[in-house]
C-alpha cells in the first residue's frame, strides 16, 4: 500500500512541466527524509548502516568506491568527506574499469557501492568482483528497497529520494549526497575520530541543509535569463576546484544529457594546460567557486582570452567579494555552507541544464539514446 | 657545447612543415635514447635512479604521481604499470589539487613528479607541498637537466626527448611513458616482484618500442585521410578502457590544443550513463582499443545511434577481428605491444590532431592561450 501511494504521488506532475523539474524543486523534502534518521538520533552506527557496522568501520586501512555516471560523481564528493572527517584514505572508481583491471585487493577496505536503482549492471558486476577478491566489507548506498545491489551487500543506507522519474538523475544525487556525508561521519565515528563536540556541529551543518536547498531554488529566475544565452551555444566548460569539481562535472554532464549541449567539467588549475586553447565566444566557461582565491586565478587565466569574448558565468557565495564587470556573470548562492557546500551548489546547476534545455525544445524527461537504469554493458 | 649543437639540431625543421610534426617523426630516435641505458644494462635502479633508490623502494607502501596536462596522462597510464608489474598500489593527482587539498601523508609512499620543463609550477608547488608534509622519497621525471623540480627531488630520471619546441607535447609524453615503464620495473625488482625472466621478457618487449612506434607512424597517410573529415566536425568523442583511457585523453587534448575542435574523451563505459545523448551525425566516436571485447561492446552501444549517423572511428590491432562496416571506419595499428600498447597507440592519435590542425589553417606549434611551460598559477 505504501508503494502505490508512494508511486502515484511520483507520477502526478503537479504545477511543474516535467518530472526533472518536480524533482529538482522535490529535493529539500527528499534530503530531509534521507537524513530524518541521523537528525533525530544522532550517528547510530549500527541502526543507520546496520548491525555490526560501527565495529567493521573501526580498523579500516580505506575506503573504494564504486559507481558510474552521477553515482560515480556523487563518489567524488565522499572522498573529500572521508579523508577529511574521517581521515581515513579513499579512492573512487568506475565499476566498468574496476571489474576489468587488476587491481591490488586490501580486505581492510570498506568497498561502497552508489547506485540510484541498485541495479546498475556495472556497478553490481564490479561488487561482485571486488567479493571475488576477497572483499567482505561492503555497502550500498540505493534509492530502491531490495533491489540486486542492497541485498548483495552486507551493509545499507537507503536514499529517500522517491521515485526518480527523469531520466538525468537529480533528487537521487543530492540524497546520495547527504547519504555520504553521513556514512563518513559514522567512519570518523567508529574509528574514535569524531568528538561529541564535532559530531554535533556535523549534525547543525546537516541540519541546514534543506533550507539552503530551498535557497538555492529560489535563483531560479536567475538562472533562467542565463539559461537564454546557453541555449545559443553548442559548448560550455564548467570548472571546479577540489570537492566543487565533482559539482562541475555533474553539472556538465545534466546539461549534455538534455540539452545536448557539448559541456566538459576540468579541475580548474587544468585550464591553462590545454583546454585554454578552446575559449572564444563561442565557449561559455562555468564556474563553481565559493572560494574568492580561486575565482581570482580563473579571472586571470580567462584575461587573456577577454579579447577572444570568452565568458565567464560564476557561482558564488553571498559572502563573496567577486563583482562582476564586463564578460563577468556573477550569481550568489545564499549562504556558505561550509564542507556540505557542494549539495547547495549542485541546485542551480540543475536548474541551469533543465531552462537550457526547455530553450531547446528537447525532451527534458527522456533524452536521446538513453535509459534511466543502465542494465546492459 | 653540447647544449648548442643540440639546440641548432632542434632548430631545424629540415623536411618538415612543423616543430609537432617534426617532434612526432623523432619519437622514435627519443625513445631509443631515453631507454639506452636500461636496455644495455638492464634494471640497474641505483645506476638509472639514483644512489640509495633501490633501498628506498624496497618497502614502499604506494606511489603517488603529480602532475598536469600530458603529464598527468603519462601518470595514469604508469598507475597501471605500477599496479600490475609491482604490485603496489599508485594514485595519481593534478598538481594543483593536490596542493590545496587535505591529504593524509603515508610516508612509505614514493612521490612521483613528472614535467617535461622541470618548471611547472603546479607540480613545483605539489612537490614543495608533499615535503612539507613529510614526503622524503621524492623522484622527478623530467626532460630538462637540472631544471628545478629535479633539484628539489632525491631521486630523477630524464628523459632524452631533446629540446620541445611545439606547444603541444608529443615526444616528451612518449619518452615520458617509457621511463615510467622503467620505474615500474624498478620498483618491482626492489619489491623483489621481477625475476630474472620477467625482467628479461619485459626489456625485450622494451626494445621493440622504437620500431612499433616507427610502425606506426607508417600509418600516417590514413589519418590524414580520417583528417580531412575531422576538419569539418566541432566535437569528437574518445572512448579507451583501462590503461588505453589516458591515450583517449591525450588524444582528445591534442586535438583541442591545436586544431580547436571540442574533443573529450571517456572511459568507454561511461557512455551509456550520459554522453551518449550528445552523439549524431555532428559527433564522430574515436575508440583506442586494441580489445575486439570491447570494441563489441561500444559498438553494441553505438548501433542506437547509427540512426543518428553518429560514425565510429577505431584505432585497433592488426590481429584485431574488428571489421569495416557502415560508419564504422578501422585503422589498424601495427602490431600488438602488449603492456607497451598505449605508447604504440599514441602515435596515431597525435598523427590524427596534427592533420586536423594543418586542414583547418591554425597555428599548430603556437596554438592560441597557450604556453610552452606552464609557470604561472
Amino acid at each position: 500500500v505504501y508503494i502505490s501511494e508512494l508511486s502515484a504521488d511520483a507520477v502526478d506532475l503537479g504545477v511543474y512541466r516535467h518530472y526533472m523539474q518536480k524533482e529538482i524543486h522535490e529535493q529539500p523534502r527528499a534530503v530531509s527524509d534521507t537524513i530524518e534518521g541521523v537528525i533525530d538520533g544522532g550517528v547510530d552506527v549500527d541502526g543507520l548502516f546496520g548491525a555490526g557496522a560501527m565495529e567493521a568501520f573501526k580498523d579500516l586501512s580505506g575506503a573504494l568506491i564504486l559507481a558510474s555516471g552521477t553515482s560515480y560523481y556523487a563518489g567524488l564528493v565522499a572522498r573529500y568527506w572521508i579523508e577529511s572527517l574521517a581521515q581515513l584514505p579513499c579512492n573512487v572508481e568506475l565499476g566498468h574499469e574496476y571489474r576489468y583491471r587488476d587491481s591490488i585487493p586490501d580486505h581492510r577496505q570498506l568497498v561502497v557501492t552508489i547506485s540510484q536503482s541498485g541495479e546498475t549492471l556495472d556497478t553490481m558486476e564490479a561488487l561482485k568482483r571486488a567479493k571475488e577478491l576477497g572483499h567482505g566489507r561492503t555497502l550500498s548506498i540505493c534509492n530502491v528497497r531490495e533491489s540486486a545491489i542492497p541485498r548483495a551487500s552486507k551493509f545499507v543506507f537507503y536514499t529517500r529520494a522517491g521515485a526518480e522519474i527523469g531520466v538525468a538523475s537529480t533528487k537521487a544525487f543530492t540524497t546520495q549526497l547527504v547519504s555520504l556525508f553521513t556514512l563518513a561521519l559514522a567512519i570518523a565515528k567508529s574509528r574514535g575520530r569524531l568528538s561529541a563536540q564535532a559530531e554535533h556541529d556535523a549534525l547543525e551543518q546537516l541540519r541546514f541543509v534543506p533550507g539552503s536547498i530551498q535557497h538555492a531554488l529560489n535563483l531560479e529566475p536567475q538562472v533562467q535569463a542565463w539559461a537564454e544565452r546557453f541555449a545559443l551555444r553548442d559548448h560550455a566548460l564548467f570548472l571546479g576546484r577540489g570537492m566543487h569539481y565533482p559539482v562541475a562535472l555533474e553539472g556538465a554532464l545534466k546539461l549534455k544529457e538534455i540539452s545536448y549541449i557539448h559541456a566538459e567539467a576540468y579541475p580548474a588549475g587544468e585550464l591553462k594546460h590545454g583546454p585554454l586553447a578552446l575559449v572564444d565566444e563561442n565557449m561559455p566557461v562555468v564556474v563553481i567557486a565559493p572560494n574568492d582565491q580561486l575565482l581570482e586565478k580563473v579571472k586571470s587565466n580567462m584575461q587573456e582570452v577577454r579579447a577572444r569574448g570568452g565568458e565567464l558565468y560564476v557561482f558564488a557565495d553571498l559572502d563573496s567579494h567577486f563583482t562582476e564587470s564586463e564578460g563577468v556573470h556573477v550569481i550568489r548562492t545564499p549562504r556558505y555552507s561550509g564542507i556540505l557546500s557542494p549539495i547547495v551548489h549542485t541546485i542551480p546547476v540543475q536548474l541551469l541544464a533543465y531552462h537550457t534545455a526547455l530553450k531547446r525544445g528537447t525532451d527534458v524527461d527522456k533524452p536521446r539514446n538513453l535509459a534511466k537504469s543502465v542494465t546492459v554493458e
